[in-house]
């Protein structure tokens, strides 16, 4: 095999394995080449892709060791994909009669799913989540994506206990606005104890449901790591959570204009 | 820029957008490199991917066309993952008091939902759906990567209506067992008419939710291309919806001797 047809399936393989150790001998069988060979394609592989900032390849020495792909994307790339973002959702005809944003098809697409999953991916890396969690519904599929980007399983808390799920842990949570006691449960064997857990939402305003995963969280004899959102509500400014990351601020909804005032976090990078 | 950094850039660009036509124009600009080049450049990986059986890649000609990746999996393939997913799920410590067997963990894992998507999508392909429709909570998670392979929007019908999405349509329907009667919705603004859609479930036992999402697309005025689910049980033989493909059957569970009896759908290919 020629080493063009190689890099072909090695740059394929990496970019489908995020965040997952590949030994140099797992190619090197697959594809009939030396390990010398596999390590000129990997670092030819590692510049095109730091030239044209495409993620990162790192080589991890030792007798687990391999190489690593990660994506890593530019403060600019991130802030050009949240400016499109954020024009997506201030769209006027996604305000729904009560003053709510319509941002479900946003949050369900693949494409800017994936994407959202892979910032959170790099926002928090480093500090080595073991599992992503949400709850049900809108928050999945990023959670999904974030946690394929970090190679690790995401679990979901559910509205309600479920006996297909065997025992549960359960708590009681008063939302945001101080009005209504809601309930969430995750399956005992979802998490392992001193899991390091990163919380992914979709939305937040008072920070009810964030701070029920929390505790939730603490219940397994777990720690979060992070909790992370798409878009938070400026107001309150005072959240139920202390420490929260979130790509964009929803300012306002003018329901009798129609216009959605969505800022990007300048704090965020 | 070097051919086989070209290479490696198309490469990972291709396997990260499956089903989406790309022109040589865009990575000719982006690589700075001749459509003559670039043509070259996708022959070697054509055959890369096809040697390997990586998957698909087709030309499209004309001023809409490109190039386009698919995945492409053997039918020997299919054979081997769809016999690790069910050993995974033949451990005894999964059997649920009640006789429900625990899923949730595989359905919610980035790993296995992205191939069983693959796979969805290489099934259904043809039938050139243009959504992929679920129902909270569990299905979610492989529904989001069947429409990532396929690339088309994913929608999630809900147990109850949310104020946040405006208005919907709701149906009530009966679960199999006809003891219970539940209700479905989904967002007016969700799915269009004429949309051609294709069902993904996790599991079916009597087929009471598939039928529910069927009746939930007629009222769109859309029409069911597909109905697909990771395991449907042996028993009842007779489902409620006609047609449906599963990719494995569950033919018992012996909560006494811990058993759980799980076989690969030999009429699946």
């Amino acid at each position: 095999m020629r080493r063009s047809e190689r890099i072909a399936l090695i740059s394929k393989t990496l970019s489908e394995n995020p965040n997952k150790i590949i030994s140099l001998n797992h190619f090197g069988q697959w594809l009939g080449a030396a390990k010398s060979s596999i390590s000129e394609d990997l670092n030819i592989i590692k510049d095109a892709y730091k030239t044209s900032g495409q993620g990162e390849l790192t080589t991890i020495p030792g007798a687990a060791g391999g190489v690593r792909y990660r994506t890593k994307r530019s403060a600019d790339d991130i802030n050009a994909f949240l400016k499109d973002l954020s024009s997506t959702l201030q769209d006027q005809k996604r305000i729904i009669p009560g003053g709510y944003l319509y941002m479900t098809d946003v949050m369900f697409s693949p494409e800017f799913s994936s994407i959202i999953g892979e910032i959170f991916a790099q926002l928090f890396i480093d500090k080595n989540p073991t599992h992503v969690l949400t709850v049900e519904t809108k928050g999945i599929p990023i959670a999904l994506m974030t946690a394929k980007a970090l190679n690790v399983p995401m679990v979901v808390a559910r509205r309600d206990s479920r006996v297909t799920e065997g025992p549960s842990v359960g708590i009681s949570y008063v939302s945001g606005s101080g009005q209504k006691i809601h309930n969430m449960s995750l399956a005992k064997r979802a998490l392992p104890e001193n899991a390091q857990v990163l919380i992914i939402d979709d939305f937040m305003k008072a920070g009810g449901t964030a701070r029920g995963m929390t505790e939730l969280v603490a219940e397994f004899k777990a720690q979060v790591v992070g909790t992370a959102m798409v878009v938070a509500t400026a107001v309150p400014e005072k959240k139920l959570v202390e420490d929260f990351t979130t790509l964009l601020i929803l300012d306002s909804i003018d329901t009798h204009k129609g216009l959605i005032d969505i800022s990007i976090n300048n704090k965020l990078m």
